[in-house]
């Protein structure tokens, strides 16, 4: 079977997160002071064969910590959304 | 009144992701053969000032617009999750 699921992965609060920064700068000189905080981090899309939804959860939780996201400065988030 | 939203941006299904690409080729070098698609795209928390649910979403519609989109090869959904 094939699953679907999206990994979500968030630079810590305690990190600064330099992408966000440079956004929340550009506003502020484009007149946007009206917004207090910016942080981007990865929306990832997969798309993956698995025996079960469970399984496919393993294996995605497998790829993410091997490729996807660093722990150290990092969190992750994991759904499956359904089936392809 | 501080509002907390999401916009997510994605590649277009017909564009081309280059980083999903990457990411893709090192799992089949790692054995990881069962993954069918992966495609990265941005996952951007805003914090921002408004007078209402409705006005916050605007204001983040047009922030979007000018700074965090590319209409041309990305698609964009925003949420606006709660009050901060």
């Amino acid at each position: 079977m094939h699953y679907e699921g999206i990994v979500t992965v968030r630079f810590k609060k305690s990190v600064l997160e330099p992408q966000g920064q440079a956004v929340m700068l550009s506003l502020k000189e484009t007149g946007h002071e009206d917004v207090d905080l910016i942080r981007v981090g990865k929306h990832i899309e997969v798309t993956l064969q698995a025996e079960s939804e469970d399984m496919a959860r393993q294996k995605l939780e497998k790829i993410a910590e091997e490729l996807l996201y660093n722990p150290v400065m990092e969190v992750c988030e994991i759904q499956i959304t359904g089936k392809a």
